[in-house]
């Protein structure tokens, strides 16, 4: 036999990361997972936090830490509660759980039709694929399970909630990991002591209560990310920017598709809506990105415009509304005409809500999975029913409607100095804020 | 007039990056500026750090954060030693120092013959770049005045030095940046205190004796930085794979320019000898690997099998050795041979080395300007005559040569069983350490 | 004139903390102030976050320091709204708030009957202080106006709020303080942030609307800390022992005080109800410390045991219990007499309840100042109607009451079984829970 | 059998610290090593950084948190190097090696002969301490195992190098947790890296060359430690003054102990030298500023004077000189008396030496272990063949020699303005340096 593995990967996050197990070493070493080097974890948020450039690569192997840490615990303290054969696949769906992301992956998601989960299990599954291949090294249905994890059909809820679930490995990494890049100090909460306290449960995990305090905090480091960062108006300015560029690139395409076939050969099978898995193994953000600055020339305007706006970071600018004004929204959109931009392509609603914390609601479509607080008699609470804050925020929803329109209109020395008074009008009063 | 500017970025080394000036700005807003976030700070060394995908964008903003610092110091508490009309004209050259670098620099610039500092030059002084019709609204001649910061040529020496010199902005910026991301410990080290202590002479600036061991802590660390960071092997491996990969490109161009033409448009200036500014700021890490993805599907097996290498992280393996038995480098290129590898692409030395510090020495091609303490009796001390540990790393190069093969030579599951043997009786011996 | 003077604190904190004004450095060097030094800012505390031992000196420091970062931003950014003649009265009613602390001050006040805040006020406006002569030497009415700061009385309500109201300097430094020094991350917020949107408004202070997350998380890191570390159970047990062993010891003085005389003399002022200023200024934790040693070989076996329970951190245990349910004590009381612990020493409610936030209620006997926010159209919302989380928190008390009792009665060995069994039947019901 | 003990300190250093062995966790309850939080780790040194204000309990505790990470990699990695039976030896030794710390300690060892290792020895061997009680349930020659670990006498030298060599728990906890507590960056280092190439060896420990630049910089850390914080003249002021003070109360009390006898009861058998075990335990900080406040009001003028110095920070200054210059020291001397202070008293010599790193000398009287580096072939380098900083700092002290004097004789309104000139002629000079 081959001496054990060791490898180690130096993390800001998480400080070491040690891998002593081939299939995961292998894992990384494998294309599909390298690919996620050249997509950001972030998509346009690093327009606004210059900082946030990390990769998904980074992230997942992130993740993969903390199943690991959690299984050890779980092997070590509570082999009466944990499994420990369920130890890699845990591993193995920690890593490869966001494997099927793509190159902005949410705008591109909304305008091709296509679905990073979906993918995600496609990958793992598909026997052409290097992590198939490496999967199956240790059982043919292995794939599978690693797959069935993922897709929340895996058995052993345990295994699906460490992965999945209101607080779980992948929330965990990437609001710590978020929080170090952006260089905001929101997402930061007490890892440590939360692993301390998590433990397996029949049917999946709960949190001493002795650590209560730091779940609460961890739920508050969640809310003051989304308000903070990922919601951030420039962000959403920048994705929608992306969106109405791809639509215009894929009417132009259904014009006359012999352009796109010269400067960007890899979206083809994307506005002709016969691609497969890869196609989308093919895309990353400097494939997108070059294939942006090619259309910078297009002799369209708007494409070329938009395109040019997005590489060289020209914002659009906002203002908020309530849902029951959208009804007046063609007032703006109407001014916008009259200064000749197409509202259709420089105009765009863009709505981001998050619920932060919800109780486990058996009707709902998705139901969630709620935070489970063990006590010390043994006995069993929901979080929001111990915390004052949790509570607060729980089944709540929190975001914004946006309207976005170009930022010329408004400007100091606008040329639009008459539409920009009445624009005005409507902005600087109840209605619409900026 | 309209209300004075104050724009803010969220950095997570200097925490908040205040932005006060319009010039300064709009600089940040150019095209030219913005192509740097498409450009890694440390090209391959994410590869081995995978914490580190921070871009130049970022670093550049660091640059011109501690230049502001600094002159507003030098401002506030020695005007009679420091011309604060000099300001304006160090926060450009600081923000703009690295304009030039263009994807993989050192590797392309060894390929292709261009210069990032020549470049930086002129993407400020062509009148056709944003950045030059920025600059202009100060001056007709503000333009050449920031270029002659970065040749060195401005009559204060006091600014030159600020932006580069053995301890300038610039250096301060990246070791801080570069450890924060990678995430290792050593590049840390006290900038408050040497920001405090840091004073404008005559033809310079210095550093009062009090901060002597902060300014011993900086030199440590940037040497420390080199040793474990910026010479890794792994990282070279993949520089060596990406020049090997970009030679056998030039040398396929050269046969038939067609295929190249289609799949790698970008890149045909330089293969050609004819680029001019505009083609070098069309590249960028993105287009770059989207060309070696294209050519993983070469029809030549060489150029296809280094780009999968390099876009797939597939390292080669090195072994170190002294100046002095490089002629018997034959010995192992041979046996590569042996092994069905062309050892012109697939062997390669590579040496890093680095001068942690130097006192001037006036008839050197390149002297460097000397850390000078300032004594409380207004005299002044070279760094390294009051630096026990300065003293030991002052004027000697510290790092290593290395030889590159393809690890398949000594896998454990090699083919090449009897030439592993020979392969590894050399690099077992003491002339070849792995 | 002399050299401006320009010191320079190291401060783990704030980094670096500068002292430029005569008049504050000279106010820290006073023997007053560097009494500070000897009395811990967290009193029992340390005995359960053993890295807390930090004292009242740094504390104050820290508290400076804000009020200067406030004070220079004021001057620089908002000359109109704010009157920069303010400034040194505000730093040095920040620097010497606390100056009337002394050795366990909650404790020591209940039984004496003192007030650290009219010790504070006493301090700085009695004539025989170092304090006083410094302040004197600003303007003869000089020590008066500090004092009124210290009093809410000086009519500039925007430096009283600087110092005390619900976000003061007071509270930043120590939330920050204390997280640092025990090692929990809950009291960490964005300093940097609110200092950037904190604004002088008519009568008070403001927050920008920009920064009202970061206030948010103020209030909620504000919370966590009371919640973890101020109110938590083995530190108020502490303080409990050290209730009943002072109240022992004045019991046993006013049988015969010559044993006190000699073992503690600076006690007997306190002991007479005859103390004056200087008396309280001659006692410190470790004046205190010295005499609780003393008394650990006293005859009397209770102040024995008791001192000894302090100086060696022997806790009681303890139940929390509902207001309602208090007159159900005695039953427990009982128990504890019968194992022969006399309950007015050996047993005591502890109950600790803090208010995160509140808005203002005019009629309440210490109306809270609330914490406004400034919209950008110049308007002013109270923070708990913008956000959802301090909405939650305001206006309601967090905390509990607890029953401490020795814990030698539900020891696992113990020599009451009996009795552990009658116990452990009313704290393993609804009533009294551990 | 009762469950198994599992306590956790929350440290601000090492996050949580673990206690899960009943003897380890009675022992930081006994007496004995309570008493350690009531003296501080560092003496003098928080008078110059306040900050560092955190007890010899602290560190005791954070030494024993890294000896039993160490154990625990060497159980795990090398069962047969390491020899699990040692774990609790080695957790006894590293968690009491200091316990025989005083008040003051290297201040009080100098005047009354005390000796704070035998002393250790003492506490762990002597059958009336709690100590000795504890780890006697373990074996009845347990304590003499634990103490011969401490005098370098247990056969184990594995154990005896983790808990006293160049580079052991002792010194890593105190640079980190003094760098931290100071909050100066240079004591910082990768501790978790070294842990991880940490291995046992025959005779002793080593670490593995890839970790060789962590222990390089671990040595430079040291070393910029004492340079900065341990060897500041501010720290020697007070070491000074608290060196003069009880040499001229035991100089008083020779002439009439009566006063002594009741203002200072603890100090009598040290004044008399007929001190045993339980007179040095009932020692502390506080015990010992009591009394030197006590002595604030001591009829002898000297006596009061430095008494008060030190109570409330009143430092001496001092100058520079060579050793070879100390017979010139006689004309400062001079100055001083003339002035009217005693020199005796008023003036001193104090000197500060350290060696950052020796290789092993085994005619010394004291050989220290030197660091090995264990190769990837076996072999085995002293750390200074393969650093050239740690070469440049070995076998050379480095420190200075202070004189000191009373601030009075060159203050800027000094009443010895005669005296200052002649003074300042001798300071200004070559031979003693401010």
């Amino acid at each position: 036999m081959t001496e054990k593995i060791e490898k180690v990967f130096r993390d800001p996050v998480h400080n070491y990361i040690h891998v002593d197990n081939e299939i995961i070493y292998d894992l990384i070493n494998s294309a599909e997972f390298q690919r996620l080097r050249r997509i950001k974890q972030l998509g346009t948020s690093s327009f606004t936090f210059h900082g946030a450039e990390h990769s998904r690569f980074s992230h997942c192997l992130g993740v993969y830490y903390i199943a690991k840490e959690i299984t050890e615990i779980f092997t070590e303290k509570y082999p009466d509660k944990w499994d420990d054969s369920e130890n890699l696949v845990t591993w193995c769906a920690a890593l490869l759980h966001d494997v099927g992301h793509g190159a902005y992956s949410h705008t591109f998601e909304m305008l091709f039709d296509t679905d990073h989960e979906a993918i995600t299990v496609e990958i793992i599954t598909d026997p052409r694929t290097e992590i198939n291949a490496i999967l199956r090294r240790v059982s043919p249905d292995f794939p599978e399970k690693v797959a069935s994890v993922i897709t929340h059909d895996y058995p052993n809820q345990q295994v699906v909630q460490l992965i999945s679930s209101q607080i779980d490995a992948d929330r965990m990494d990437y609001l710590l990991r978020d929080a170090y890049y952006t260089g905001v100090i929101y997402g930061q909460f007490d890892l440590t002591r939360i692993l301390r306290v998590i433990i397996p449960v029949e049917n999946g995990i709960a949190f001493k209560v002795q650590g209560m305090h730091a779940v609460e905090d961890y739920i508050v480091s969640r809310y003051q990310m989304y308000m903070q960062v990922y919601f951030h108006p420039a962000s959403r300015a920048m994705e929608v920017i992306l969106k109405q560029l791809l639509k215009r690139a894929k009417f132009l395409y259904e014009q006359d598709p012999t352009y796109f076939k010269l400067t960007s050969p890899r979206l083809i099978p994307f506005f002709d809506g016969s691609s497969d898995l890869f196609d989308y193994l093919a895309l990353d953000d400097g494939v997108m990105n070059t294939y942006f600055q090619n259309w910078m020339s297009h002799s369209d305007k708007t494409l070329a415009d938009l395109s040019t706006s997005f590489i060289n970071r020209k914002l659009l600018k906002s203002v908020k509304f309530d849902k029951k004004d959208e009804d007046k929204l063609f007032l703006l959109r109407d001014i916008v005409a009259q200064c000749g931009f197409d509202p259709n392509y420089y105009t765009m609603v863009n709505s981001n809500f998050d619920l932060p914390y919800d109780f486990y609601r058996p009707n709902s479509e998705k139901p969630r999975t709620q935070i489970e607080i063990l006590q010390k008699d043994g006995s069993m609470n929901e979080l929001s029913e111990l915390s004052t804050i949790v509570s607060a925020l729980a089944g709540t929803t929190h975001g914004d409607n946006r309207f976005y329109y170009p930022k010329e209109i408004t400007a100091d020395n606008t040329l639009f100095s008459h539409e920009k008074k009445e624009f005005e009008k409507y902005i600087r009063n109840e209605t619409f804020k900026p």
